[in-house]
């Protein structure tokens, strides 16, 4: 946003609100979610696919996320949302605004997690998007634009739920087997969606005034710097590649060191590598070998060919592909001294989706409104957010996880930085209902 | 062998020969074996479980084992010998010498292969030994120790027919799964032995006068240096560790750089520390990390988990232990750098088996004999020679294997190589026909 632009925003805010003459709600400061209740519902949503050892395996699809979906959907009519499902199986809760001419302002989240997976990623931003509602109705407020709760279905295996909003769902991607062992076209009918319908469940451009997703951070800055409120930047682009590695597979006792071409080898150097290249300069990038192996594979042959997997992350597409640059001439390096060869292929490449310039200020704002200590990161992890990012202003608010441990049993966030991201969240909520955000 | 040992050897040579007023079949400098056939009976083995894109995959009690050993037999029983299968169902073939209270001469190897192996590894041995009683009966001489021509059975499964003949297999590994599908207790009855009765295939020691073996080099160091024969010194004794690397698994979008505890990471620093120890003194030691698996293996997760294979081979197994010693202290370093745990389990140890200093002798100045050159060198793999070195002496000699290249279809050794190493076979076996050996 320019200076012009960001004028004219303020003043927007400023007009809005006296055009209307209705009471300006975001004035309220007093207003607050039950944080309690938050809890207790986190607790209650645990019990879905528990694990004996802790955490929970509640994959999309499954048997335990179709009940975690009922649970939540009660919640919603509880709280005063008409529930429905659209086709690609996304829960959507509605409240009714003042202004028929306005759009929804749109917040929510996922409850369907990894195998083993903890009982924070998503949920709070699900069940804070509902205690959102639950504190509208209890305080009888009527906000100007409608209200729409969702809880996208299958976040974890690839934002299915929310890339079908945008559209963009194939056949092939309907076609592929989920965690749940069954396809996503089965999952979508499983948890009442209808992949026959898809079309049904898209929005366009506009259909939606904003979208706010409160999450937790799953990364460590937050707790390690006693901050309070994440100001997400953006959710950064990921690209993956597969590393082919060719050696030649020889006997391990009889063939000399020095006449070895062992493509393992030459994978350790490349591993090393990575880490160094992202690690050389400043910032928030990661990169990544989570994923590797070696052929034969056996004690006693010398590996003639290593498959791995490389992922590098960053906020802005050129710093990736300028890491990249560096680790393919490391990769040459390598293969020369150790006489293999290297070949990557492109597999996945998801752009960066940066927030609304305007709902960081915003957000930033009512936090520090809140007394609340704020900075500002990128998510290193993919939301649902990003795909409604392409539709609408997206706004995303972190709040701690602890020893940034996510995507484990071991993941938490205390009850009371999450009552703040959620306060957070309603109050950036208000305001944004007294601006003309489009 | 000290020198007192060594003086009455010698003597021992030439009186046994004087003193039974035989004719000194060693003295036939002029005999030779028919290179030619052992190159067409080595074309004729590579039918039985031939690979289309080249090489074999003949493995233990498979049924193209079963055909070749048939073919192998034949083989046998045209060369004179008299065939039976023990209870191991090892195929041996006997011919009578002219001394009843002498101990048998024994000579083989293996015809089972790897999976997509070559056609050289244990053939070259086996059917030169069957040439070999093939030459005495063509030239109508009469040894004085009886000849055992011997195909072991299942050598690349872990020399289990020469195991057996030792007498040390056990109920665990009759039940373990070969790559024929089979147990090695079905597979052993499949290929007509019967391990109810392994106590019948048992030898004693004193029950075998010597045991010799022709071999391929598996290396490249006779081919690199244009060498026709090796003077095998030994089988390097063989240890295997698992060794388990624990970090934290994470999301590898999210976990900053600087807070992760990979353990891919530290395995790549782990097995660059094995290649620097290994090679960072003279030596034919090797070492080799040929497996590898990371958990929880996927592009977005930081591995928190990595298992993989350690082996190192040397002749003298206090090396061996130093090597180890050394890759121990250097895994302490990376743990404490990379904020990971290193486990190690050691899983296989096959102590060093040197050959008999006398048999070494007698092969390199048979060899320089015949006009060709010779190297001693140690065998970087396993063989049945190591398990009968428990009951008698041993020699071994090798041909050169081209770019040093086994297990694998591009094995090659020229007829030529394998002409000169049955020669050697033959004349070394002629001379120890005549000595008191034990």
């Amino acid at each position: 946003m320019n200076t012009m632009d960001s004028r004219r925003f303020n003043l927007t805010l400023l007009c809005a609100a006296a055009a209307f003459g209705l009471p300006v709600i975001a004035a309220q400061p007093g207003l607050r979610v039950n944080g309690a209740r938050i809890a207790d519902h986190l607790t209650a949503l645990s019990q879905y696919g528990r694990n004996p050892q802790g955490g929970v395996s509640r994959v999309a699809y499954s048997e335990a996320d179709r009940q975690g979906r009922e649970y939540v959907a009660g919640l919603m009519r509880a709280a005063g949302l008409d529930v429905s499902i659209d086709a690609a199986g996304n829960i959507i809760g509605r409240r009714a605004g003042s202004d028929p001419t306005l759009k929804p302002l749109m917040t929510g989240s996922h409850i369907d997690s990894v195998p083993e997976g903890g009982n924070y990623d998503g949920d709070v931003g699900s069940l804070s998007a509902i205690e959102l509602a639950q504190t509208l109705l209890e305080n009888k407020l009527t906000t100007r634009h409608p209200l729409e709760v969702i809880v996208f279905a299958n976040e974890e295996g690839g934002t299915i739920g929310s890339h079908a909003i945008i559209g963009e769902i194939t056949d092939k991607q309907l076609n592929l087997v989920t965690n749940s062992g069954k396809t996503i076209r089965d999952g979508i009918k499983f948890i009442g969606g209808d992949p026959e319908k898809l079309a049904n469940a898209r929005r366009r451009h506009g259909d939606i005034a904003a979208y706010l997703e409160l999450h937790i951070e799953q990364g460590g800055y937050l707790d390690n710097e006693k901050i309070n409120i994440g100001v997400v930047e953006g959710i950064v682009g990921i690209t993956q590649w597969e590393v082919k590695i060719e050696g030649f597979a020889n006997h391990a006792g009889t063939t000399p060191m020095s006449q070895r071409r062992d493509a393992l080898l030459a994978a350790a150097k490349f591993i090393q590598a990575v880490n160094q290249v992202v690690t050389s300069v400043g910032g928030r990038q990661v990169g990544t070998v989570g994923k590797i192996q070696a052929s034969p594979g056996a004690y006693n042959v010398i590996p003639g060919k290593v498959v791995l997997g490389l992922e590098l992350r960053d906020l802005d597409a050129t710093r990736v592909q300028m890491f990249y640059r560096n680790i393919r001439a490391e990769s040459a390096n390598i293969a020369k001294a150790t006489g293999t060869t290297f070949e990557f292929t492109e597999t996945n490449n998801i752009v960066p989706a940066p927030t609304d310039q305007r709902l960081r200020k915003l957000i930033d704002e009512t936090a520090k409104g809140l007394g609340l200590s704020t900075k500002w990161l990128p998510s290193g992890a993919g939301h649902d957010a990003q795909e409604i990012a392409r539709l609408c202003p997206v706004g995303m608010i972190f709040v701690p996880s602890i020893g940034g441990i996510s995507h484990s049993p071991k993941e938490y966030s205390r009850p009371e930085d999450i009552a703040n991201g959620a306060n957070v969240l309603l109050h950036t909520f208000l305001k944004l209902d007294i601006m003309r955000i489009q």
